[in-house]
């Protein structure tokens, strides 16, 4: 296990999910119509992009059937340029194609959010300004999609709502940001506590009541490089969020702050193309 | 239930498992620090698209707090406007907030595909031929999205392998088109053939095996137009995929296949920006 | 709750996945083609029977749709006369009709079991045997057939094999009777101790070894005459079994046993035959 | 895999769903009171038939001790013998006779409906018409029971409501013929659309409406020959259903039409008998 | 397996909720952080006790990594000593210790269990009276903690509900003694019926209605007695219950009843110490 | 929903389980036998502790029978005298019966937890100490016993091992305190990094590490004062832990710490006993 992997029981649950879907009730139909005997093929990339989903697509061919062997190439984290061979996939033809979708819809949706989040890293270049994921997950990939932000060189914001507090506009409708930090600083001593910023007041006040963290939310870069000034000397991290794009993350990057977190790189990366080879020997001869 | 509606069960069943990964073991700390009391909201679109996804965001209000009630002003397959409100939510301010994010989740992610569908139905104008989905979606979510494509305009290929059967690359280097076409048509004489051609020769011979329909994979427009013509008086539908954009879907249209399928609206849609905004009275007054 | 009663968790979960099985993932295609309003029907038996298995059906049309109502005019356990209405469904057309199928499964199963019970009682008439079930149940149903057969005026044998122990020939291949009799009651003071017996001396080894309950496997009515005569002033109750019919079950009732399992009431009873059928006010003026 | 057996998923969840209603929450209280050892078991044909419910039989044994070997001797759609050995179990005696019992009740249902298909197969004769189940299959089974009726060799008809169209009594009673089928034809132009018919009127209509299959219920083998030549020239799949026995079955495979479905084939079909025999040496040698 | 396993299915369930529970969506984040490198480890009593619970801890370091080996050194119902060697387990550090806490939760919760039993049988001498349990257990764990009671040397009283029938004073509100022993055993043959007793009254009313056992309810060890003179003779097994302790339950055994059931031993039984050791050699060298 | 309740969907299948293993395949047999009729019960404490449980006590009704009600006069942290009436509840009779001990055994359990946890409350004085929890928990039910720790006044530790970074000795074994600190600052910026300390000098290395809090582990009360000390004017958290009892707490407390974990609170600690009473009218005449 490598720390971008996710936990195996979600990995399980995930893809027996995902193949219940896609193999239904009478299974492969175009696969039974086919001679039986072994194949050998390659899962490869047709762009230039970063690998993750690996675990995933291992448990789909192991799922479907435990005889076809996945030897990887590229570990998860790893470039991959167009046309790269990531694994070689080997077994009976009809266990291979069966397996063969499912296993690519995993492995092209979380490498095209890896790939998403290493732009958004690159774009940062050096300024030491992070990366982060939000809540803004496609429903029932939480997990995995996290994971692949990891390999694509970003970081995790919280996992979900009982893993620390963050007071958002909504929630400081019903509770001013003293009491609020006070409360949760009492209640969870070891939770991060974060403070939704809209505007520099919020920013004072926030740091006045002692926030772990600040989410400057929707600023412009030179609102944030005021917050930014602001708090220097408090030991308080700050994140920017909002509609920051490939095109803007640089200008937000140079302000200093902490941590830039995107939700399109979760829920609107497209996928990375990948796709199955197989590598086939003639076929009258094969199977005459 | 509309046509656009998944089945119960199934929207039951994706919510839970949402929910269970943004609620997390300790629940919602943040909304637990905030004083009670009830609260309306509006979900809004903050963008210009097709909705979808509304009994996935009705059930996890459900789900969280059955006394939520959620009053929807527009149905699947509308179109929204930006700024319009979709639905009004009222019910306690923790059960709203804690279920949020995960109704936006579902919302967004589905209206994103049913956006991007329209916009390619949009662009085959008055040509005759129909947007159609692939087995290219997101693990787990399936049936949910195959639902927002029918909400986009478009139509749902096959759900998964057992429901037709057809012979891609892969298969046919294991069988012929006419050995392959003619056990399929024994085998399950109610099922759709599908054959996927690349090549010219592919057609002929597919169009000889009888085959329902072909899939005619990676052509240029010119040789669809030519793969049209030698259909045509033969009883078999026209497809074609492989990289069609929004940009050159319209040049595909126009060469009288029946459908264009499209891997990237549902595994490359950007998400609807879709957000929930609480109706506030000032905060000092109302909870004092 | 009558005696006839599965647990509700066990209708639920049963209901649940045959449901799943009969709606897939794109719901009732049809249903959705036809316009909507609402229906009344009735469920009427087209053959005479014994009705078992309510519980079932009314959870099938609640998890389609709990706007549906369903009321009963005969209960498990009842007498069915041919074109006897069973009950009175109400609700809207599209899921009346989708439930359907999956209702008329469940009752006619299991009032088939019902009824074959109630005739292998019937044939007992007053002998004071008494009709029981085996473990040879369709596999995922039997909490529901063993409901079904006290419906049909059966009893239940033991639901499985951690109930009470029972001493089969392949078990005896492996311990004396004496020693396995004695090794239960230590065990399991409570739990009933049988013993399957092929021939008469293993009858003599049973009750001298203090079992419960003999079950007396495969012999003639004669051969059983003399185990009950054998077994005269013991405290231990005679079961038969083995190949018995609804011609032969008279003749074992009057050897004086307590009970007769019979095996193909619940695994070879024949369905009873039970229909839906909708109050159609004409067509056109209805929908016009 | 062979083109009869069942998805594996579905062949481990039936199996774990059969266990747990058998082995309870103690365990197999006789079992663990025989002394420990290994045996040798037959599975054996009592009754001639047709086998199938491999596949199921075999996750039985793996799923209550991984260690247990089954070496089968005939395959599903097999005929099997009175006395014939189907299989050779080998394993820990406690394992083999905890298993028993389901793996039987598996196999015997499933060949049980297999051989009940195979008696129609045979009574169609030369005729080309072909047997097909429907949807009136055991709550739960249904996966498992339509793979058993390939095994006897006829044919599948559609799994669920999602998977074609087909409008019956109920539904007309709602659409005309001629607005359902164009519908459904402009809603899933690659799935089946299927008509039933009472009436040779409605044959007419379906007929002219271009309704790819009718399916013509409850007619006498007289009427049948009439709409099989009404039809002819349609390119329109005609299948007969409705209280169709093995006595009548020939007769109106004798009219001509394609496909013939018998409910009870699934839901009536008595169990093929199947055995166990332990291959034991004598006791008292043995464990003495 | 041993009469204290329970069935595997059963272990299999229960530790993938206990280690969702631990590990959580992000995995172990600590054991991440530790470079790999494999490890031995020792499980080893910390006190004196009585060993369950082996089965579920193999079960987890399974769960975790499937190669990760434990070589058990005592079984279930083995005393152990403080300091005593229980397994030693072998794997990759990482696997090791995020599986070490969840492993010994179930180790030192079951075995805790088992060691409380052992003391209420050794405190019960030779006196012929026999430790239960009750259905007061832990929710979740009834099956684990019943195999755990078996394994400290006591015995199990009823699984639940439905495996034989009680009247408690709850009961007995609604119906006679008389009438319900009756109607019970009409119902349940096979199944031990009995009656909780308060009063002697009860007992002879019980006695003479034919109880297959009396659960003598918060007497005095003196009534106790009292009841078992008046049970002479009659074919009825006397089990006491209510508040009975360590220091009682000897003056109780002397009663001549057979059974005495506690429920303190499953549900406020202190765990029994059991740590994880690593065997570690210096760690600058060894992963320098 | 207090903060002392978990998420509902927790309790929802934390009861579902409890449910299937005391309810069992046939129900419940003996209330099945009790005449029908409604009665109300009061849950009293027999002891005196601290409430805790209610929300699974409440859905232990619900979903035995949703008619049943359930009032409760008492909230989770409420103290509970002996004899104290905490809810009415009223319904079926059979309904009340067939609930009452799983009910209870939820929140027996849960209450005892929450009692433990007030004693160690207690007992720290105004130390300012606080009492916590560990991850020491019964398996399957983490989530409800740290409700239950809140409920009595404690605090809760992380709840699994993604949560926060935790260094044990079993980890220093492989990383260096410095190296490990930093390593988690830099992968996890939010969330608590805790050094598990047996000595002095790895108090100093994890202070100039930088760690978020100490966990002083098996030293004397003395030895933690001498940690405190250095410690002071760090920002660090710190907490004992190591064989802590009721006996010993108000020492640890006095000095000066600001945490103080305890296993046995969650897996030691005697349930509360708590009990039903039904309020029954005398038998003849009601039922007569």
């Amino acid at each position: 296990m490598t720390s971008f992997d996710p936990p195996v029981e979600e990995v399980r649950a995930a893809v027996k999910l995902a193949l219940a879907e896609d193999v239904g009730p009478l299974g492969d139909l175009t696969s039974s119509l086919v001679p039986p005997g072994g194949i050998t093929a390659e899962i490869t990339a047709r762009d230039a992009g970063r690998l993750a989903g690996r675990a995933c697509a291992t448990e789909v061919f192991r799922q479907v059937d435990p005889t076809v062997t996945v030897a990887w190439q590229a570990a998860d984290g790893d470039p991959a340029a167009p046309g790269q061979t990531l694994a070689v996939v080997a077994g009976p033809r009809a266990s291979v194609l069966t397996a063969e979708r499912t296993a690519l819809n995993f492995l092209s949706h979380l490498s095209g959010i890896a790939t998403e989040v290493s732009r958004y890293v690159a774009a940062t270049g050096g300024s030491g300004a992070r990366i982060r994921d939000t809540r803004k997950t496609t429903p029932g990939l939480r997990v995995l999609e996290k994971a692949a932000v990891r390999a694509g060189g970003g970081e995790n914001h919280r996992m979900g709502l009982s893993e620390w507090v963050m007071f958002k506009d909504n929630h400081l409708a019903g509770v001013s940001i003293a009491d609020g930090v006070t409360a949760a600083r009492n209640s969870w001593p070891d939770r991060a506590v974060y403070v939704e910023c809209d505007r520099i007041e919020q920013v004072e006040e926030a740091l006045a009541a002692g926030a772990d963290a600040l989410l400057l939310d929707n600023m412009t870069a030179d609102e944030v490089q005021m917050c930014v000034a602001r708090a220097a000397g408090h030991d308080c991290l700050l994140e920017v969020s909002g509609g920051i794009t490939l095109e803007t993350v640089a200008e937000y990057a140079a302000t200093g702050v902490d941590f830039i977190s995107v939700g399109r790189i979760t829920n609107s990366a497209p996928v990375l193309d990948i796709g199955l080879d197989v590598n086939d020997a003639p076929r009258a001869s094969e199977e005459g």
